[in-house]
């Protein structure tokens, strides 16, 4: 080949790459929008889910087990393989499994719903990429001619699931490209990541409003002693959010060999936890874990046993089998941590519950940027150099372990 | 193996990790404080001698040519391999090269600031990171044991020079992980990194003063309008941040090419851009481009040729051989394009010219978290999510041109 058709196949090359970034930026925003209604849809029907479980005064938690039973019975009837919740979407990536089914979705926002109208321990962020990447997934058939399309149409869904029920753009944008290959990010997903996570913050903000705490002031300087501080708490969360994950998967693990059968694992196991969470503290340790959060960041009561209480409940609940994810409840364990420990470190309790709520994110899932970026986002970007050194020492501490069994590590 | 010395091996091999984690984290202060006493030493001669090319008029840009001659004879004479440069590091780091020559550092620090007693339009964060890099080489020898060690010492060596020599530990942290495998960070370096770059900037604060541009307030609001209007200013700084690493490399070859004599190569080219440099704008172009930071950012003078005229003096004067680094001059060419092009895209030109310097940087250097840190750390934090997208917009433009010949390209 001479100069010239070299330069014509580069030419070439470059405007198919242009093309690409294009197509994909604006697949991502439709994808983005798209998930961010359904997203819409799930957010608000928890919501109802929640409102009701309160009304009744937490009296639904004695049907628990009974719920434990309907939600195997749907997935054992209608898609095995969705079980597998956040793995199925490991497997897909790493091309283990081919697709994501499209009943997962309804099952997952089923699941969810009922787990939470009966008080389960449990989050909303894995239903919420679930339903994004499955959403995507289906988007992705017409583009798998570009390369890595399949790992990229998951990132990308991911993100506009995190960022249509959380409301946190950037946050979702790490935490999709961290999660799916840990300790690198792939650029090459970036531009349809970014796209889709922005549609769906924006489209679901029309119709709902998301947490910000900006009641927290705290104007500081970086000393050597807070610089030490702030790896002490590192130490701790990373510590925390790393049996976390560790925990939860020793305990899935167990009470698969123990208990084989779903249904009996579900329903024996539902009569303890709704026993536990209806004794200890009135239903304190069940949900979302947002009542916590609050109490850390604003009203000022947590019981030194919070986090604990919190910790025990969400890996039981999951362990069994109820449906949602752990993100909301890691939250709510670091927020409760951060406050106890705060003032033995030398900040202010708020502070040190707004410091957990990130790391212990970030530990438990072995995300690094993510859970600077939620800090960021919900309190203020101004405390940046803060959120980055607690989360930075939590990761390095941490050692990837992560709740996703199937992610896989890098670097 | 049984159970038990299965979990003997894990503890034993977790143990292994702290351990190591402990022992990297503390050579990293130690090198840290180390390389942040050079680069201050560099530092400081570096200023001298421009003080001394202001006092004297630009009257010094008349033995360019000549000071150009002495360059290249220190380098022939006692250290050819360090004439690669950034090369060498990358070239050590993907196990081509051995090592480092320890004559790099007065190498390079002669030569910079010889480069800049006369004039030539260089920057001087290529030399602090190698002076760096080199300096963290000779430490790595009882370490080699280690996985990786050799690249972890090189990125614990560049991120304490770039930060003992600008002040920026973030940037520094960042900037060092992307550039040695862009694409990738690579997380086993952190901890050494993060230590390294902090006690560097540390020790480095308590001797000189960094330039912080906190004149700039800006609130504001991200809807579409400015979302359209920042990714447009992505899009261009992208081109020409892209534009200058693209034309750095073929400039460079072709010089090489013609004039394959180095001595004949920088005289000659030196009495060119002597001419050019004092004609033009009289010394407007030469030296770091400070000139054009602090017009863009304080004084507001700016002529719409500015970005031109420090693009095609910098890449001349580092093409035929005189030495330095680029960063400096990037963030100039970024500043003023910005300050010019900013009321076009509905911003105020200091805004402008904020975004253009840290974007235009990134995408020359083919970096997307470094420029997003580099911008909330001269120009406050909470401008993080206008940094973020303009950056990443000029990132995903670029599709990895890089200044650096041997980075490689991942991800």
């Amino acid at each position: 080949m001479n100069q010239k058709e070299l330069f014509k196949k580069a030419l070439q090359r470059t405007f198919m790459n242009y093309e690409e970034l294009a197509v994909l930026t604006l697949v991502g925003i439709v994808i983005g929008l798209c998930v961010s209604l359904f997203e819409v849809f799930f957010g608000y029907g928890l919501e109802y889910m929640i409102e009701i479980h309160h009304r009744t005064k937490n009296w639904l938690l004695l049907i628990l087990p009974l719920a434990g039973l309907l939600i195997v019975y749907l997935f054992q009837h209608t898609g095995k393989d969705c079980m597998k919740g956040m793995n199925l979407v490991f497997e897909v990536s790493q091309g283990i499994s081919k697709r994501i089914p499209k009943r997962m979705v309804p099952l997952m926002i089923l699941g969810t719903w009922i787990s939470n109208l009966v008080g389960a321990s449990v989050g909303r962020e894995g239903v919420a990429m679930q339903i994004g990447a499955a959403i995507s997934d289906t988007f992705s058939k017409p583009f798998l001619k570009y390369k890595d399309a399949k790992s990229i149409f998951l990132v990308v869904g991911m993100a506009a699931g995190f960022s249509g029920l959380f409301g946190t753009p950037f946050t979702a944008i790490f935490f999709a490209m961290e999660v799916l290959v840990a300790g690198v990010l792939k650029y090459r997903a970036m531009a349809p990541t970014i796209s889709s996570s922005f549609s769906a913050a924006w489209l679901s903000s029309k119709f709902g409003i998301y947490k910000k705490f900006e009641n927290i002031q705290f104007p500081f300087e970086i000393t050597w002693k807070m610089l030490l501080a702030l790896v002490g708490l590192g130490i701790l969360f990373g510590i925390v959010g790393g049996l976390f994950a560790y925990t939860m998967k020793k305990v899935k693990r167990a009470m698969k060999r123990k208990i084989p059968d779903p249904y009996k694992r579900i329903f024996y196991g539902g009569i303890v936890i709704a026993i536990v969470l209806f004794v200890w503290n009135q239903g304190r340790y069940s949900l979302l874990g947002e009542n916590l959060i609050d109490a850390a960041l604003r009203y000022g009561t947590i019981y030194w046993y919070d986090w604990i209480g919190k910790f025990v409940c969400t890996i039981f609940c999951l362990s069994i089998g109820f449906m949602g994810g752990e993100v909301t409840p890691l939250f709510a364990i670091g927020s409760s941590l951060g406050f106890m420990v705060a003032s033995f470190f030398g900040f202010p309790p708020v502070m040190g519950a707004a410091l957990g709520y990130s790391a212990v994110f970030g530990a438990g899932t072995n995300t690094f940027l993510a859970p600077v970026m939620i800090g960021m986002e919900i309190f203020g970007f101004q405390y940046f150099p803060l959120f980055f050194i607690v989360c930075a020492v939590a990761h390095i501490v941490n050692r990837h372990q992560s709740i996703y069994a199937l992610q896989k590590r890098e670097g």
